[in-house]
């Protein structure tokens, strides 16, 4: 346990729960009548109130990005190597919000909680939900905490798509959008996997159609297979070669001996699988990997990605990594493409990294000088801030 | 029902079944006291013996390569497009064995098969097998149909892997080694993805610890997720794209509307996982993928491939295919290097295609156009062959 927090970390966070009581329309037409929305905030708002990012997380992620919940934390929030004092996302001078989204399973409204027309737990009953209904929610946090406009929305992966769809659905509120590692639209093949992932949760007798709560089962197989196939996805081989390569945890390739063998990369991968299928909750998984399926940012521009970021006001930052097979280089330089034909001002770097699609949560001197650098460039009311620029953006 | 079968075809085929009463002690030590092993010819084996050619398959193989078993069936042998009367390997010049490997579930003995010590199906019982097992009982047969030298062995993917181990084991007995999409041996990613589905299929409580048939179970869930996750693997990104896209089944995107929507390449890869599971054994699956990991070419020569060649006599073809990313290009180019510092014979060619792995069945103009020119190459006793050349080989 150590005795105090780094110095360059937020310290000890706490979480706050904001219930909504307006009732939220979803895209599909349904109703929340009222929800939770958790969040974090790291940083102070200042007296302009011009300094508010919105972290967007992806997939399995939540709201606490940052610091530690208590000093017996082993581990800080998913994001604490980009937010904090002197970090890219400088809480020196930001004021970060970070949400967990709805239909979550850390504290929001999601599949987990009471369902108030049954009194039992939503399970696959709730509604499933699209990137927009996750902006629109955010737009509501930002309302009652009196922010009209984020100096920044950021997110990586699924998180980059909510950016990207601020910067569409409430231009005016978005001075800057950061997206890394992420897409327009997902690959068939990302669908592909998403389904199959999908698939084995549902098969896990266990799932009870979605309501295990409610029967007291728990499809931990079918969600530890799941992770499994996004574990494998989110790294790259030459990744997985390098920390792993061929080598043996147990038994013996030895002629004559009938010793079962084991790979030290199943054994990590069943580790992976197991610890995520009792932390994570699994109709949240299958609504998240739902939303990123669905999502495509210019569907309703005419599938015009450059007239769909027409309507953006904000500045871009595209980041994306050159071993992300998932969301791979070619994605982001659409999005970058798109935006310098729609005569957006927009930075775009691609980060070589062996990390595959995981590489935006971890360490990376030139991820974190050009991110840095973005951000230190977006300025503050009272702020005194000398000329600053990006050195060597990797411009498409 | 067609009233002939092609001109090019090998026509109406049917299977042989041999039965070995001696003992095989397989690589672990276990000991198989009888077996039978399945097997179709096409062509006819020459007064010379040396024109028989082995086709070894791959994961989910079997011995029917080419023609048709009636003028009933749909679709013909699975390597049709490659056997039959003046096909890659031309029927009229080869004599064709294709056999179903131990361990199989179309007929060799494997875990369906009934366990002689216990009178019930060997089920997970079966023993673990390796390549080299493979080779062994393939050499047994050799020697039964008195073919003391194949002209070529001949496989794709883990056929390719059985093709290279007959080079090392038994070099004066192969005068010509085809691999196909293969690898000296397998990535951690490819391992993972294999162990992923050894665990789709295990976690299914109908596989009964293996003893399913006993039981009067069946894990078609299981299965058909592991086939799922190989189905993705061996096609390409972009020629899912180009088959599926974004392409909806059913549903639609219009807001408002709250109707599940589902994706065409989700129900396409629900279809081919539900028809695998009804039609192969889960624990053959599992045999097989545990053969491609534990599959090391190099392992027992100090892990030096070129110290492993050493050993060959014979010449190599070796062909790789541009989309394949789980045996890519790179492992093909592995192998022949390893070979040119061997100081072997070989050809090396890198076929453009969109098909993924899966492009060593698919028709291809200049896949065809290189094997052929390689195998009308391979020069018979008592064939007036004239000065044949490999045209524009692209080698490493």
């Amino acid at each position: 346990m150590p005795l105090m927090t780094p110095p360059d970390s937020v310290g000890i966070v706490s979480p706050t729960t904001h219930h909504f009581d307006q009732a939220l329309t979803l895209a599909n037409g349904r109703t929340l009548d009222s929800y939770d929305i958790v969040y974090e905030t790291y940083g102070k708002l200042n007296a302009a109130k011009d300094n508010a990012v919105l972290i967007c997380h992806a997939l399995s992620g939540h709201h606490h990005a940052a610091g530690f919940h208590s000093l017996d934390d082993k581990r800080p929030g998913w994001w604490d190597n980009y937010i904090g004092p002197t970090k890219a996302i400088d809480t020196n001078r930001f004021f970060v919000i970070s949400v967990n989204n709805l239909g979550g399973c850390h504290g929001s409204t999601g599949p987990t909680s009471i369902n108030p027309a049954t009194q039992k737990a939503w399970g696959s009953d709730f509604p499933t939900l699209r990137v927009r209904d996750w902006v629109e929610s955010q737009k509501r946090l930002a309302d009652a905490l009196d922010i009209q406009q984020w100096a920044a929305v950021v997110g990586g992966s699924l998180g980059g798509m909510q950016a990207m769809r601020w910067s569409l659905e409430y231009p005016e509120r978005v001075r800057h959008c950061v997206t890394i590692a992420s897409a327009m639209k997902l690959t068939a093949q990302n669908i592909a996997f998403n389904e199959t992932a999908r698939q084995a949760i549902t098969a896990d007798p266990e799932f009870s159609n979605g309501h295990y709560l409610a029967n007291n089962t728990l499809p931990a197989q079918g969600l530890s297979i799941a992770r499994m196939i996004g574990h494998i996805t989110y790294l790259s081989g030459d990744g997985m070669k390098q920390k792993f390569g061929r080598d043996l945890r147990s038994g013996t390739f030895e002629k004559g001996v009938d010793e079962p063998l084991e790979f030290e990369i199943e054994s990590y991968l069943r580790y992976q699988g197991n610890a995520f299928s009792t932390s994570f909750d699994a109709n949240t998984y299958i609504l998240m990997t739902r939303a990123l399926d669905y999502f495509d940012l210019a569907r309703e521009y005419n599938d015009d990605p450059v007239a769909a970021f027409s309507h953006a006001q904000c500045q871009f930052l595209v980041v994306s990594f050159t071993s992300d097979w998932r969301f791979s280089p070619e994605r982001s330089q659409e999005i970058t493409n798109a935006l310098i034909h729609a005569k957006k001002r927009v930075t775009y770097a691609e980060i070589e990294s062996e990390f595959g699609h995981d590489a935006f949560l971890i360490k990376n001197d030139r991820y974190t000088e050009i991110f840095s650098s973005y951000m230190k460039n977006i300025s503050l009311n009272n702020e005194n801030i000398s000329q600053k620029t990006i050195e060597e953006p990797t411009c498409v």
